[in-house]
């Protein structure tokens, strides 16, 4: 993924860098309202996505804080991915997003 | 840029068809900031995007409406992008993100 050079000048650069791509915010819009959730899981909500994105995706938002990762250690082993605390400030982005997205594009029959 | 599937029960997956992808939050900041801005001077204003890839999600933006796009034929012409009325549902957003940018990323020395 083509990463915006992190400008030492620009907080809102290196956010972007970090939610910016094509299913970060889904994945968000998902975590948020089913709260933890598991990896096969998430992956069957979000067509088209491919494992492999997916990890690196998750990774990459584990890696900023956004979101925790647990692992158990069952067999076979299950891994379940939930919002940190940190990220509780994206929720209220992620609500009025739904509402534009319901207000531009839900189906008015 | 990879497409989330279009999926009828869902808008927001519609929604951030259109909003996904990494410079998109970026550019519609700068309008947001700047105001009506030329090809030019949004391209020097975000780091590490080509020509081609801003002409492509200016196009895309302009397709769903969310910003305009104004022609002069002046000596060189000049083209001008701006927000429209529809996106400013978004403006509330885009100030959302940035204060949790300052929160998470400014520098407090």
């Amino acid at each position: 993924m083509t990463q915006l050079k992190e400008s030492v000048s620009c907080p809102m650069g290196t956010l972007l860098n970090v939610l910016g791509g094509t299913w970060t915010f889904y994945i968000l819009w998902i975590l948020r309202n089913n709260g933890p959730t598991r990896f096969s899981a998430l992956k069957r909500q979000i067509e088209g996505i491919s494992s492999k994105v997916l990890t690196e995706k998750l990774r990459m938002l584990e890696e900023a804080e956004i979101i925790y990762r647990t692992y158990e250690p069952t067999i076979p082993p299950q891994v379940t991915y939930g919002l940190t605390e940190k990220s509780q400030d994206l929720i209220v982005v992620l609500d009025q997003l739904a509402q534009i997205a319901h207000k531009w594009y839900a189906k008015t029959d």
